[in-house]
């Protein structure tokens, strides 16, 4: 089977998929763009990280597209992305670690004041804070995907009070019950702009945001506005509305606000082959394809 | 059984735990300093923390101290202790609780590069960095008793690659195997020092140290050190050879040292209090104390 593997990476990163690929499914014979335009009618699928715009256009046989990410926000507002073919997320077992991971760092170093504790250092102040316990710590999971389940699941195991949102749940009477808000929602119109100055103000005093998920989830200027005047305490952000951040942008030294760049979890090309080669071993075999993207709904 | 409660305590921390130990164990008497002289061979226990040298002299009939700490490097050294009457340190479940999660923390924020983000971040440098599988991270945990083994055990669940080393193992082929050192060894003449420049020179380059333990275990000088010439990366240290650390210590500036300002587990009076009152029952039944300190080993 011809694949396209296509999309922008960053130096050397092309060659590490491609090699993985390739390892877990050698059957396939993996093709860049100048290798699908040379014969268009064999490509069966194509494995895909940020294409560019009609990258897809042209195949008349494509019968999969696999992303290599899980956030698919701009290939299903892609006009280019031809309708009828099915489009896959990537699910990736070891990028779901990787964000549980980034999830109970940022709740320890809530619950356990370690974010004070470095404003404190760059101070010079010694000064303990009263330990509370994990049960003590209110922790809201925006999602009940993939992701938002392996974060929930792991802070529950670790002790915390979880609860989970999701869309058609109540938000106003969920939000007053939660210290900690973790968003993992997908970005779609419907959760664009949610985390604004109405979703904020029923936080209850002290609580804390931690948004792995996507900038667009955020307006930003009604955020900083809830760490100056309340009720937020501190926000973790690992996304942007504009990436990389710009390097005047308040976020970078806002005491209260912890920013890293785009980093909360990565797809592990080694767990994610094998996850693409699961996909296209159905599409040899007929059977039903995994992880496809509902594309009215947008994930 | 009168049962004298002493020794320097925060404010508002002596009222916390004499009600927390009068809940615990109802039947007990309950006295202050003053009282413990009003009827000095009344006293069957001593429930201590810190206590000042001397305050556990002239109780003839004195049967059991009670540590509420964990250390009790200060108490074996104390030669006003009386010689003969057991000494019990304090092993609280969520002490240990506590101690796995700030461990799991640091770990996780040196694997995960979170400590490099906060540098960068300070200075508003976009730079995402390869991500890494706990697996792939070898930590190494100094002691393997109660904090020891529940610290190992944590981070054995979340992934990592964990060894232990205890006295009479062999730390010269331990020390090249590890990523991460994490100290939670008791303070004693044969551990005070450990960590110098020979510990230190058999790490392997790039490797960090996470010392929870007490101050005295480190060289100060050696650790600064191998933090400017190698191999060390970064240090997380929560205790020091003299608390609060001083104001011009290099400690607080240091870019590759997090300061925490001794907090990493404290006791719980809610459940320590449960610990002390099951060693006062064992006492008042005449069966095997729990947790009794080897003065001659030093914990």
């Amino acid at each position: 089977m011809d694949i396209l593997l296509c999309g922008r990476f960053d130096t050397g990163e092309r060659e590490l998929w491609r090699s993985a690929l390739a390892a877990a499914w050698p059957q396939g014979h993996w093709l860049d763009e100048a290798g699908a335009r040379a014969a268009p009618e064999q490509v069966r699928a194509a494995v895909v990280a940020n294409p560019p715009p009609g990258a897809l256009q042209g195949l008349p046989n494509l019968a999969l597209v696999q992303s290599l990410w899980a956030g698919v926000e701009r290939l299903v507002t892609d006009p280019t992305l031809p309708a009828q073919v099915p489009l896959a997320r990537m699910v990736d077992p070891m990028m779901s670690v990787a964000m549980a991971e980034t999830a109970h760092w940022a709740v320890l170093s809530l619950h356990r004041d370690f974010v004070a504790y470095a404003r404190q250092q760059r101070q010079r102040q010694w000064l303990p804070h009263p330990q509370r316990r994990a049960d003590e710590v209110r922790v809201l999971v925006l999602g009940r995907g993939e992701l938002g389940r392996t974060v929930g699941r792991r802070l529950a195991d670790a002790g915390y009070q979880v609860a989970f949102w999701a869309r058609d749940d109540d938000l106003d009477s969920a939000l007053p019950q939660a210290d900690v808000v973790i968003n993992l929602l997908p970005l779609t119109p419907a959760t664009r702009g949610l985390i604004d100055a109405r979703f904020l103000a029923r936080l209850p005093a002290g609580a804390a945001l931690v948004n792995l998920a996507r900038g667009g989830h955020v307006v930003e200027a009604d955020l900083l506005a809830a760490l100056e005047r309340g009720p937020l305490r501190h926000a973790v952000l690992d996304v942007f509305a504009q990436e990389p951040l710009p390097s005047d942008h308040a976020f970078w030294t806002h005491e209260r606000v912890t920013v890293l760049p785009h980093v909360a979890a990565a797809t592990d090309p080694r767990s994610a082959a094998a996850v693409v080669a699961a996909n296209l071993q159905a599409l040899a075999d007929g059977r039903p394809l995994a992880h496809l993207v509902d594309r009215t709904r947008g994930y």
